[in-house]
């Protein structure tokens, strides 16, 4: 097999974690699999760099921020390329620029643009380990790129997605994508696969392992997705493409985001287009919206409910209350204390009544449900914060995650 | 004026120097001058890296530690762009493949092949400061390499020649060239200008601000260098061809190296290619010979005189002892105590009576000289280690160099 394996910070944290990655690439070597590694900054060292260059100016050229932190990414590659010949492996350890990934010019956050992969398959089909520095490309003028947070994870997936690869794994300190926060419910269970979608979803909803940019990118290039932990030998969790998953379970997980407020809004003047007004201008002020209500009033107003990010709340006031200065809304209230509680599952799609069962499950423990929102394979229910825990694990319960 | 600027490991040694050297490069723009800085790595940076390689192998595979080694000039050089950005000034970073530095396969100690100034003249002419990173270059493989001790310097003077710069400063912890050293000789001058020849020979002779491929380039290339100190404003010494040297004195400085030691070969068989037959065995034992004697002896035999770096010395002696077991060398003196004492000069090649001086001058101090060896623009003198700087001085003296 060809396997591409992505180590993150944490994992090379160290002189002697670096030694730990070289050890697991050749275990892997020895198994027959042709390798090609992929390799975030020593951890602290991006900061580091960071703080060099704000020494000097509190908004830094993007540009020259790019050149700087790139640097953090080939010292990890290099040395763990000094480790694996050490052992006797060949490895020959590339930048970003020398792996073929082509970048847009947005410096700082560029997207991959293409993948020329003709260095790493001649030095593949040389019998090396190829070992790259992540989160990084060049533009089109030759100028170095980085990709952002989660940056490596992308290289990984598009380095995999363009040399066809049968596996990309991600190394992180966690061991796999939970039924629910293990921390919340001690029953959860590791997953051993999870669609594309499913972890589009259980990543939106607050499971941290893997960005979202990553997935999309590994579900449009059809990349198998392995997380699993350097930490440790045991299987991580598969992230594939539905049909690959046979006998998909209705539910897949339960995931829980804190990090919501509430805003109600309470006497919207009924006019065309208030709707859109409003939210238009939301979103020019970069707040996200999430799940939306809206009820009509008795009085030919209407009320709408919605949440935002946490720290997005500000910002969003300063936008509600010019409309109550406008008197197009009457008044707003904002609830900083709920919770999103997500049913995950692409099992849904063709069975009836898991939403039922969710509603049935909140009753049960007397947890009244201030919002509710629904897609093919999720249902979300905003409830008071104070029932978090409860509430995921009675869910958990419900649907026999632990089993 | 188009102005290269290099500024070493020191003169960019911490943050705070780094601002020193972007308040000089504007200095510099400012006075209306293109300016062109390379930069070596934050000293103690390169050690550091070369101390990760050392934790996972005692020779770390070179192409992998060019990639290590290279990133502190980015480091350097991203840092000073965003200091002199944040300043108001338009600048940009390039690595030596950007700069278009393109040097053989040899790692870690590559040589200059050509250089495409082409990127450089581009952001140059779109009026940008362009800070370079020194040290390194790249293969025709694309390879990163780097250019061993003194690197940086010669990035500056290849990349100087390649635009035709006006001139080629090298910014150090010392202000210029001396008539002598001047922790030996207070009474030392600082010279205006010196020609390649003359640096060349005392770079040798243990004068140790600049390398001597470094010099030897700009003589090649035409550029005119001068060295300077990043932490004062002092000029500092033009080195040039002869040509542009009126008025050459006679002799333009004393160098002495503490670094030798003598050996002496007593009772040399006298037999065809013997002599050839001793110093090709030096040679392939990679000892280096300076100043050879020969004389005859009474017997049929002769002695030979001749002096390698102190370090070389235990390797020069075990080809001697073996010559010794096999009869062909009666016997073997070594001594650690001496030192070179060289006047040198182009003067000298059209005046007679230079070395007469010299020797003339050891005399009056009761000083004796072990060796002689002359050449068209120095003299050297091997003399008893106790008698360095009395020597210095006297020579110093003798010419007149204080004036």
């Amino acid at each position: 097999m060809l396997i591409v394996q992505k180590f993150g910070g944490t994992s090379v944290g160290d002189l002697d974690r670096i030694q730990n990655v070289a050890d697991r690439i050749a275990k892997t070597a020895d198994e027959g699999h042709q390798v090609v590694a992929v390799v975030s900054a020593m951890s602290g060292e991006t900061n580091k760099l960071l703080g060099y260059a704000q020494h000097f100016s509190r908004q830094p050229v993007r540009s020259e921020v790019d050149m700087l932190l790139s640097s953090g990414e080939r010292v990890t590659a290099s040395l763990l390329s000094i480790a694996l010949n050490e052992m006797g492996y060949k490895a020959n350890s590339m930048s970003g620029r020398r792996a073929g990934i082509v970048t847009d010019a947005a410096h700082t956050k560029a997207r991959i643009e293409s993948i020329n992969p003709k260095s790493i398959q001649e030095s593949l089909s040389q019998g090396n380990i190829v070992v790259i520095a992540g989160f990084q490309g060049v533009n089109e003028k030759g100028q170095v790129t980085t990709l952002g947070r989660g940056g490596s994870d992308l290289s990984a997936v598009a380095v995999a997605g363009a040399l066809k690869a049968d596996l990309c794994e991600i190394y992180t300190d966690v061991d796999g994508i939970y039924t629910t926060d293990p921390r919340v419910e001690p029953k959860a269970k590791k997953l051993e696969k999870i669609s594309y979608d499913e972890m589009l979803e259980l990543a939106s909803l607050g499971a941290k392992v893997l960005q979202n940019r990553s997935v999309e990118l590994a579900k449009k290039l059809n990349v198998n997705l392995v997380t699993r932990s350097s930490f440790s030998d045991a299987e991580g969790t598969l992230i594939t493409k539905e049909e690959n998953i046979m006998e998909e379970p209705l539910v897949s997980g339960i995931a829980l985001d804190r990090n919501q407020a509430r805003i109600s809004l309470i006497g919207v003047m009924d006019r065309p287009g208030i709707a859109s007004d409003i939210f238009s201008r939301l979103a020019e002020n970069n707040v996200n919206i999430d799940m939306i209500i809206q009820t009509s009033g008795h009085d030919g107003t209407t009320n709408m409910d919605f949440t935002v990010p946490m720290d997005e709340l500000e910002d969003a006031k300063s936008v509600v209350e010019s409309f109550i200065d406008n008197d197009e809304i009457k008044e707003a209230g904002y609830d900083e204390h709920i919770c999103k509680v997500s049913i995950v599952g692409v099992g849904m799609k063709s069975h009836t009544g898991v939403a039922a069962k969710a509603f049935e499950s909140m009753a049960n423990e007397n947890i009244n449900i201030l919002m509710i929102s629904t897609s093919e394979i999720k249902v979300s229910m905003i409830v008071d914060e104070k029932y978090a825990e409860l509430a995921v694990r009675s869910l958990h319960n419900a649907y026999e995650l632990d089993r």
